[in-house]
């Protein structure tokens, strides 16, 4: 029922604009009463991400079961085995995320969950033992390649997202260390910069 | 003028409140008309971030200028050599920094702030010959390292900021790679990512 509504919205945002279009709309495109509506979802931005809380858990029960590493090591670990399940869904997500775009009300919205995800992983990571502070700085980082890897996975790059996210953690050692991480020092000649 | 008007507004900002205190309070406080004010800060908040500017230029200035590193040893030397500079400042940040935590308005505004900057600094990394991508990862990842430092420092920590931003970098590697990086492995023996 949910995901009816969710994709029901999702067409409507998406044909009609959001700030034109009701959450009555949405709920008799969906099959349903504005009354079944306002059961689910608080408002009109809320059914577009529907499945973020579930999101989140994935997010958190992978930080809790990844391998014992250093904490970016367990979020690429972690995000990774995420990533891995997101291929069948990249159209819908996809479609989601211009709808997103089209609508600052809903720009505003997803930025307080991807911030509420942030704060979930870094709790996570406390959780394994991860002092508060190195947590939160893990999290930051961590967030900032996966969002990266899941922007470019959304304009249409031809690798899968946990390719991407893979590589985004691979950049991050090249932006500390340069080339040379794993073969010399970092400032040595011809290095990057 | 525009820094006597900045310390005016500061002041009764802290003593009045944001919401209640007009710019024709802070311009008389100041000893100058509200006309003059209005010449140099668009608005009640704009004030309070005299000097952003000078920042954002001291800050591309260093990244252009330091020495030959990749990316994040780039923005460590840089950020290093512009918070060698902040000590003498910190009680007046301190103060800045409580009024701004005392008004949504001026969080918002410091988030733009804090946001231009990271674009900013992205883009001397880009002059420098980084990879758009990468300079913008470097950029924000340097950018959480930097906001906690000063978050530190701001809190009343005994250390120089420019320890802190030291320690922040220092942490990021040891997020990557553990202390097997230098003296062992935080976790488990053998582990590093």
């Amino acid at each position: 029922m949910r995901r009816r509504l969710r994709d029901a919205a999702l067409e409507l945002y998406g044909e009609h604009g959001f700030d034109r279009t009701t959450a009555a709309e949405v709920a008799a495109r969906a099959g349903f009463t504005e009354r079944t509506y306002f059961r689910h979802f608080a408002d009109k931005r809320e059914v577009v991400f529907d499945g973020e809380a579930a999101l989140r858990e994935a997010m958190t029960d992978a930080v809790a079961s990844a391998p014992d590493l250093p904490p970016l090591g367990v979020l690429r670990a972690a995000f990774l085995s995420v990533a891995s399940g997101a291929e069948e869904d990249r159209e819908r997500q996809v479609h989601q995320h211009r709808v997103i775009c089209s609508a600052p009300d809903l720009q505003e919205r997803a930025a307080t969950k991807a911030a509420s995800i942030t704060r979930a992983v870094a709790e996570a990571l406390e959780r394994r033992g991860v002092p508060r502070g190195l947590a939160s700085l893990a999290a930051a980082c961590g967030g900032e390649v996966l969002q990266r890897a899941r922007q470019e996975w959304l304009a249409g790059s031809p690798d899968s997202l946990a390719v991407l996210v893979a590589t985004g953690f691979a950049d991050l050692d090249l932006l500390l260390h340069g080339g040379d991480a794993h073969d010399g020092p970092p400032t040595a000649p011809g290095t990057s910069a």
